[in-house]
């Protein structure tokens, strides 16, 4: 998904080549902002002349414009350098797409620039109650009529993705079982489409795949090609990107490092049916529980409490964090073993946890890591909240970078 | 190193494909044998003029002939169809690698033939105690000379590879650490290069990738892009093939599921200095010492003796390998809730202890894999104690594949 892991089609060498470097140009300037033509020719290591060529391509689909930088120096140097050039832009203002997010405390839909900035959004906080298909759709896709309305309408929406709780079929969007809503085989994509009436096909992946899709291309993990991502809400899920692509396995199903066991002896239940799974270790009930929190305390803010606690010294939620550390160590340890990551990124509340429970992290990696692999940042999310939503409009804009002119000419006709 | 994860240089775009046409379609016949012009247009995607083209570039310089096939169908048959079409065929009596293997009872040489037949062979037994770096060298590059002074003048050595039973840096063969010999740091490629005195860069693996690449491509995993190998000798190593490419992290390291810690409260010890890795419960010792064999017996014989009394029915011998299985059950199971993979192969020492340990990793199975990737193949490697011999034949063969004319330019001239 990140990078085209396509093999170029020998049967077809130009038109597969153009498509390549049209794809791969456009990928430069939305994950990496404006570029001079210079710099673009030393990135893809192509002459000027075919450069000049796949810009006028891109300008005159409306995809890139080009401009003159504003002034970096101050004005009394500005004409020693001579005229600036011109710099290849992503068409922020004209072309987007539609990205949701359905988390397990909130609904998220926003309108995302190509370059990645978010024009307009609209949340909805949910509860961890129970919701059916039709009430989950019907939000979303209210939030996303709303969304396409609002915008200009010289500019074009060319993909729509979501980012889901839960594991889902790559094929379809099909949510084969989301556990904190109790979904199994819901057609959300499918149906996502359907009532947003927009003509254009939902694509839908995990949220913890997207997060880690977000932080490896615009996140704390830009840089890297190999990278672990761990994302807690009430469990814990992951993406891992192996040599720059997102790992999916044989069905799409692979990263669920949070049922990797790490507790084979008294570990706590977890909600796939065994136990001592590295979420049922250091998910929030584990913590909270941990902590001494009553059970019927549940969400981030009675997480953020016990966080805050352990920073003011309180014992009980420091042991507790130490606890939920000692897990959570066992666990990136082996996962450090297994990959050989350059960084492994905590997100969702484990962007809140991490910060309490990273000396035991860093003793476990010490301890259980082979030296060889010892050499790894251990960063929270830079992306925050939003890595799940953005991880979502990358998805949305793969068809676009796959095959720009193709894929324009569709929306925009 | 399976599959070129090359990006089409779109600088020299006609260099290149041409070079990835004649590297895949050479690499069609060398692991799956003759093919005809036509099989390998569908398989290649590609015109009978472009096949007939690099098939005549690919003859000319000798890598590959074209004969009749030998008839299949009974003689009365044959006029039927007509004439059979030429098939291509890998020049295997002319094109060959050496291949070594230093595994933890033997060293191994031999001349492999361009298509994966073992063409000559050397062994030698080597005993557990330690091993100084000039001996072993001394010793294969006795049997690489030897291969190579025997093998037709005509013949030409395209590569020379080795599998190494530790942790080696990809760079230059080094072995960072051979945990059966002590070995830190020693620099083995280079110096089995200068030893052997053929002019030719000797490349080094780990073992347990290596076994991973040649059950992948001609073993137990062939047919799956997705596919976790664990080898088993004193300790327990791996390579897993993710997407079709053997996973290595951010500097070729990755892959150690021996040291993922299964057995946090009392764990076995490790040679890696913790407890409870997966290689301390599963691997030789741990097996022998539960089924209360003496300390001083070590080795594949041992092991053996187990499992033959296991198969008579002993109950130490059976409870031995049932908590091998355990164990090996709960590591397992992470690694298909992290892989998704299509395959498990089980080679080395695990190819005996497997078929007595099954009913108790299939129980694992059941219990702790998520219901979305259960459906994986277990199996025990194809190749067995031959494996990691075939995989550093592969690797000798890696450079010719990516560049046939190149390489071949290059050691016949």
């Amino acid at each position: 998904m990140l990078r085209h892991s396509v093999s170029p089609d020998p049967g077809r060498p130009q038109d597969e080549i153009r498509r390549l470097n049209l794809g791969n140009l456009l990928r430069l300037v939305h994950l990496g902002g404006p570029l001079s033509r210079s710099d673009l020719g030393r990135r893809m290591a192509l002459n000027r002349s075919t450069i000049l060529a796949l810009t006028a391509d891109l300008t005159a689909a409306g995809l890139v414009d080009e401009q003159r930088p504003p002034p970096a120096a101050p004005p009394g140097a500005a004409g020693r350098a001579g005229r600036p050039s011109l710099v290849v832009r992503p068409a922020s203002s004209r072309v987007y797409v539609l990205a949701f997010d359905v988390a397990v405390d909130r609904l998220v839909a926003a309108r995302v620039a190509l370059g990645g900035e978010i024009l307009e959004r609209r949340d909805a906080v949910r509860s961890r109650a129970g919701a059916d298909l039709d009430t989950v759709v019907g939000v979303l896709a209210g939030f996303g009529r709303d969304l396409y309305a609002t915008a200009d309408p010289r500019s074009v929406c060319v993909g729509v993705a979501a980012s889901y709780c839960g594991m889902i079929r790559p094929a379809d969007g099909m949510v084969r079982f989301g556990p904190d809503m109790g979904w199994v085989d819901q057609a959300f994509g499918t149906e996502l489409g359907k009532e947003l009436g927009l003509g254009l096909p939902v694509v839908v992946g995990n949220e913890a795949h997207l997060g880690a899709v977000a932080e490896h291309v615009r996140g704390a993990g830009t840089g890297f090609e190999n990278l672990i991502y761990l994302h807690g809400d009430v469990g814990v899920g992951g993406g891992i990107v192996v040599g720059g692509t997102l790992l999916d396995g044989e069905a799409g199903y692979g990263c669920e490092l949070g049922h990797m066991v790490v507790n084979p002896y008294d570990g706590r239940p977890c909600g796939c049916g065994s136990r001592g799974c590295l979420e049922a270790e250091v998910g929030e009930r584990a913590l909270l529980d941990a902590a001494g929190r009553p059970p019927g305390l549940i969400g981030r803010a009675a997480l953020r409490d016990v966080v805050a606690d352990g920073r003011r010294g309180d014992p009980a939620a420091r042991a507790a964090l130490r606890r939920i550390g000692d897990w959570l160590g066992i666990g990136v340890a082996n996962l450090i073993n297994l990959f050989n990551p350059g960084v492994v990124v905590f997100g969702g509340m484990l962007r809140d946890v991490y910060p309490g429970a990273a000396a035991q992290v860093r003793a476990r990696i010490a301890n259980n890591v082979l030296a060889v692999s010892r050499d790894v940042r251990l960063r929270v999310s830079a992306l925050g909240d939003d890595a799940t939503l953005m991880g979502a409009a990358e998805l949305g804009f793969a068809g676009l970078l796959a095959d720009p002119l193709g894929v324009l000419a569709r929306q925009a006709g």
